[in-house]
């Protein structure tokens, strides 16, 4: 299959029911993807992630550069087939883990000289570099260098940081329009609008993105610790500029009570750690808010985590159970709690999916909100 | 269901084609069980043991008393509930773990006065003691208390641990005819023969522990560290003893190679570690010897780990992706490491029974033996 988007359905909050279509088969949007970050969603066997139905997942190509090496895994014939992945997989550009785990030499124009997290080795990341990475991983859509900033930075040191992103963007794109190849040649390439808080500066990144015409558009440098509505605000700022048969993808969020909100914006996917992160250290999302489940109230219960879930932990197993084995430290909490907290994650968005099709995405918003904030307190 | 146990088949060796039957379950002999210290096989979830084909497994009283605690457990129904696991289980008396992990103040005719490995806190393991826990964890099968000793030790230290364990079964078989209830009341009581490293003291352990009439006997103490052929000679002396019509249980053996040996000396359940902990080490144990899955050899290897493997895990992942794992001391890699040393193990037992079945023991025990130790070498 070739790569390609088709919106199904638009809703008047700007929402899409969409479907994406990659050499590794169809995803449903608005699409929640998993992280694997080092060819393994940590705690899920592949199989699991097929019952849970995910259709595509994120690697980490930071991660996978340093260990076990993009060439090996090239060698082997690609991500999908080293970690026996049938489905699709979305490769970031290693630019946000070298900003955030790495330690940085020097950032110039030509890319990013950074020593790794493991054992201290010097490497150079170039926009071409990446995407090399990327090629050889194999991954169905692949994503551009891009330079990161902390937040809040200035309007001069964003400006500086977008213009160079675009830069990037267009080596990136010039880079695999030369050099056709890598395991998976039907891979697609996705420019990534940058611009800080700057709600003009985001339409600007997003304008010099369109122009250099890229299969899809992911927003990034966001929920980084700005306030939830101007998160909303920004993205619809750059997903304004975008092309509406283009799919968009809002990196790195989020909560389970905002992720509606960004279907509204007009994103198609996103990805976080959060429900696999949280999971190992024992925070499960539910239907009636968030359960700690270290905590002694939980030592003798008897209810499943979320009595309306129908995910298969919580046809199994009680409270009192899982909070004993997170506080034993066993392998078997990180591997029910991460089956759990995706199966959550996923089924939100199905639910917004259906919301969409049966134009009741507003109600549905408003009563997962109250729902979860109700949860909280 | 009530305990019983029948012998379907005797062969030649002295091996036995058995079935076991408990409140949870009919186990088919040989059996291995597999370990569930703290109310989980590490790694694997309660599915897969089913799908494994799991019929009992064994729980540590030591742990489990400590943490969770038996009176939690058993308020909220007992092991089996609070574990999801409908299957058998067996409970060891918590004697092994308090003299292998805690730190012992004093024993005693009494019983055990030890500190707690988790918070230094002190505890006294009594005969009486170790039942009622086992009665709270309901547990299928539960062992007496015995005295564990270092080995070797001399005849006459040998002999005062024998018989104290003998006086301490005694109390036991006692207290369990004089306190019906815990919540299994189909629990089914084993005695232990110890005797160390001396085959007479074995038969004195043996015929004092029949004359006490219980309906299963273990074999206590062997395995530490004495020649494999010794081993099997103070088990002989041992089961030579024991009634034909009862089961008998080998505790904490063995390694691939060595389990038909045992069968051949009348052993019908074993546990250990073996399969688990190695597992999680990286040692992976296949039809042509052992695999230490972090070898350098294996970086590229595409095959599976076990090419005559039938396990979901050989028919998935390869040597390298699992070797990617190892080393990224991912959860992943301790989850399909196990599965797949569990699946080695029972299917070991799976043909052995068929062996036994089939008259062919002898010749499935030499070809067995052949091949796992040519890839050793």
């Amino acid at each position: 299959m070739e790569f390609g988007f088709e919106v199904l359905k638009t809703d008047p909050s700007g929402a899409r029911l969409g479907r994406l279509t990659t050499p590794h088969g169809v995803i449903d949007t608005p699409a929640f993807m998993p992280v694997g970050t080092a060819a393994t969603v940590k705690g899920l066997t592949q199989h699991t992630l097929e019952e849970l139905g995910v259709q595509i997942l994120l690697g980490n190509t930071y991660h996978l550069y340093l260990r076990p090496g993009h060439e090996l895994i090239g060698r082997l014939g690609g991500l999908h087939r080293f970690m026996s992945w049938p489905r699709a997989i979305l490769t970031d550009s290693g630019g946000f883990q070298v900003f955030s785990l790495a330690k940085i030499r020097k950032v110039s124009d030509d890319g990013v000289l950074f020593r790794s997290h493991l054992d201290g080795s010097e490497h150079l990341l170039t926009p071409e570099k990446s995407m090399e990475i990327q090629q050889a991983l194999g991954s169905d859509i692949a994503m551009v260098l891009d330079e990161c900033i902390e937040f809040p930075a200035d309007r001069e040191r964003t400006r500086a940081a977008s213009v160079r992103t675009t830069a990037w963007a267009r080596r990136c794109r010039d880079y695999v329009r030369g050099n056709a190849g890598g395991t998976n040649p039907g891979q697609a390439l996705f420019g990534i609008v940058q611009g800080g808080g700057f709600a003009d500066l985001r339409r600007e990144s997003a304008r010099q993105l369109v122009e250099l015409d890229f299969p899809g558009y992911a927003v990034g440098g966001l929920a980084v610790g700005e306030p939830h509505p101007l998160t909303c605000e920004l993205t619809s700022a750059a997903t304004a500029e975008l092309p509406a048969e283009r799919p968009r993808y809002l990196m790195g969020v989020g909560l389970p009570e905002q992720i509606v909100d960004y279907v509204r914006c007009g994103i198609d996917m996103m990805d976080c750690v959060l429900p696999t992160r949280n999971a190992r250290n024992g925070c499960l999302f539910t239907s009636q808010g968030r359960v700690n489940i270290k905590s002694v109230r939980y030592a003798e219960d008897q209810r499943p985590v979320d009595e309306q879930c129908s995910c298969a932990v919580c046809q199994r197993y009680t409270r009192a159970y899982l909070r004993h084995l997170f506080l034993a430290n066993e392998i078997l909490g990180a591997v029910l709690n991460t089956h759990h907290n995706l199966h959550f994650y996923l089924d939100i968005m199905g639910k917004i999916r259906k919301s969409i099709a049966f134009g009741e995405l507003a109600g549905y918003s408003s009563e997962l909100q109250a729902r979860l904030e109700a949860g909280q307190s």
